[in-house]
């Protein structure tokens, strides 16, 4: 008997739309966290998020077509938390933590749906904006980041065969197995999965999940993605980023508030969350000015995350200021997670290894390492470095310095006021790749 | 909707048999011209096919459940050639040639079946025969050392988590996908699958096939598999085995009547087949021996197999042997189908491009190369040297003797007379890997 299933072949013609996000919770954790102190301290606050390819010389809007990219965001736009997401998200423990949802927040988040976009194609990119309440368009980072990276994907596979595609894929889990072997090689690493908004796609980031799972134990500790870490009964792992100190910074009165904001938003957070969740995020501005203004309760958090410096030395920084300030860095916990791959994070491991706590959020070249799987070269492949960021405060430009002022984001005349206020001390420009 | 296909799941719940040969025409190609010609001139004669493994290290019946092997064979017994395949036989050119089938030959395979087996267990080996007139079980050949590859195989993934198992095919896939990708740097490369017997599993098979049909276009000049070749409109290729020089060996009457055996096969052959088909496999009893012995009409055959020499050494011989016979080498084929890899095929191209016509068939190392795709090292998944071969022929022992020792076949006394008869000339003993 041949056994296919009609009803599925005749679905499978009449598709419309295979959508990409199916989930709110395709998203990552901290963007949870952050949800619920901003819905609790900011929720009117008007603010634009933008996206931006720092990658110039790939032209997105020529790649993937303006329509397709419509219909995903629309159904983005479609989806609503679902029941068994909501019990999930009440019921479930996080960083050891239960209720760690207020229930009137959950209330909230039951109704909410993703607001409305501006896209428009200029020069070979998209101009794509989500303006209005921060409680409102702060969800859309994720989506729209990881329909984007999806879409180019796609674009890249469009034109090969069945076959080529088996060989594509076939390549890239070889590649991946042979990192997670290599990995093994690290007896106390502990290492997530922080790859939601650069993947290559959906079930490929499930796939790379899995792998970890399977082929790291207990040394895979989590992942940043909160639909994953439900299905696959995993910790769903993740703080708080730059968005909190840019709009706090933006919203600083004189030159002298905007000093205090990125210790304010600590303040904000520690309102909220207590132990593992204490992590500081400190380049926002630079991490050398961040440590030289940083008042001393800032040293009884549990542990920073070095997120534009080189990890060697951006971690000995850290680790020479907890002991500055009394503290045994052994207690303390460093998180890496920028540009991270097999090499870097051995290395990392073995320089800091019985020094200070070390955790390893693996972004890109986990979840989208596609280098020598086509047949033939394929651009479209390769990752790009696009990030959908805060750009506008209630009509006040939002700034990021960075360690590496490759990565600064901002309106010029903005940008050199923010370093007067803090100084361009510690910063090193490296390329940014993704 | 969740979309299990419930009658597919609880029929897999069900399963008695998983077969490995589903089909008589998944056996190689040369076995039918092979047994057109028995069937049309020896169809009474008594033989016997024993299962050989050169791998004395490895005990295959400590691997592999007897019983399991039992089913696999009674299952093969249960075929017939099927409507659909015999119309494709009698329809199909082949070799460029029409009508290759005697419609009376074909008659008669219409209503075979594989005759009953002799299966004992001794010191860790299987002892399995097959005794009959030559027609009946000849063709037991290939399906007895595919179900005895295909079940080691599967005994040696028994245990490994369905991820493992993808990983394993993945890293196989990109394999022998850069294999392809190495092949493809050859111009004028002919090269065609001979890996049916030694094959890891014939869902394996089918995809390495398809891998060089894909990735080779032209190059690829077929595969030996029958069912195979229909199945993907590819050429079924092969001509003929020492099984036939070792049956007409057996039966000569005397040393002058044995030294010109290998000379009565061809002329047989001619009766049956020409052009493309008339390709001497010359190394039963020796190359050297051979070449030194033969008349001039075998001159004016298209190319010789060299199946057990070094490729480069191997050709050289039968090249000089042509120019000796006054014919040019440009117009002749070599066959190489010895334990090739990308290797060596490139070897050998580059040392006779330009001299001569080539043609590889490539076997084990094409469709059962799983070094280093398990999870930890694996001795099941590599490939042992098993053969099935004539070893009695109505009473007289048939004796193989090769260019390479290590593969000679045979009572020892019968091997040296063999040897008086022929000579040791050119013999070279090699390690037999596959």
């Amino acid at each position: 008997m041949t056994t296919t299933d009609l009803a599925k072949r005749v679905y499978d013609h009449t598709w419309k739309l295979d959508p990409i996000v199916r989930s709110l919770l395709d998203t990552d954790f901290y963007k949870l966290l952050m949800l619920q102190m901003i819905w609790g301290l900011y929720r009117d606050q008007p603010v634009t998020f933008s996206l931006v390819n720092r990658t110039h010389a790939v032209r997105v809007a020529d790649e993937i077509d303006e329509a397709e990219l419509r219909d995903q965001l629309d159904h983005a736009r479609s989806l609503t938390v679902s029941k068994k997401e909501m019990i999930w998200l009440a019921g479930n423990s996080f960083y050891g933590r239960a209720h760690i949802f207020d229930p009137a927040f959950l209330g909230w988040l039951a109704d909410y749906r993703l607001p409305d976009y501006d896209l428009a194609v200029r020069d070979g990119q998209f101009e794509l904006t989500f303006s209005g309440s921060w409680v409102d368009v702060t969800l859309w980072e994720i989506p729209a980041l990881a329909i984007i990276n999806e879409l180019r994907s796609r674009a890249a596979l469009k034109g090969l065969g069945r076959f080529q595609l088996d060989v594509v894929y076939a390549r890239a889990k070889a590649k991946l197995w042979s990192k997670v072997e290599r990995l093994r090689g690290l007896p106390d690493l502990r290492i997530s999965d922080f790859g939601t908004r650069r993947r290559h796609s959906f079930l490929w980031q499930r796939w790379c999940v899995e792998a970890l799972k399977e082929g790291l134990d207990d040394a895979f500790t989590g992942t940043s993605n909160v639909l994953l870490a439900m299905d696959n009964d995993l910790e769903a792992l993740g703080t708080n980023a730059h968005e909190l100190p840019m709009v706090l910074g933006a919203l600083a009165k004189d030159e002298a508030a905007l000093r205090r904001a990125p210790y304010g938003v600590l303040a904000d957070w520690r309102k909220y969350y207590g132990g593992n969740l204490l992590i500081v995020l400190p380049d926002t501005f630079g991490t050398a000015p961040f440590l030289r203004d940083a008042p001393d309760w800032v040293a009884d958090w549990t542990g920073f995350r070095p997120d534009s410096a080189p990890p060697i030395p951006g971690g000995e920084a850290i680790i020479a200021w907890w002991r500055a300030k009394g503290r045994d860095p052994r207690d303390k916990l460093l998180v890496f997670s920028d540009a991270l791959d097999v090499a870097t994070i051995e290395e990392t491991y073995r320089h800091f290894e019985g020094r200070v706590r070390m955790s390893f959020g693996w972004g890109t070249n986990l979840t989208n390492d596609f280098a020598g799987c086509a047949p033939t070269p394929n651009g479209g492949l390769k990752a790009i470095s696009l990030v959908c960021k805060i750009t506008d405060v209630g009509g006040q430009p939002a700034v990021k310095l960075s360690d590496n002022p490759e990565k600064a984001l901002g309106r010029p005349d903005e940008v050199e006021r923010y370093l007067r206020v803090f100084g361009a001390a510690g910063r090193v420009a490296q390329p940014v790749l993704v």
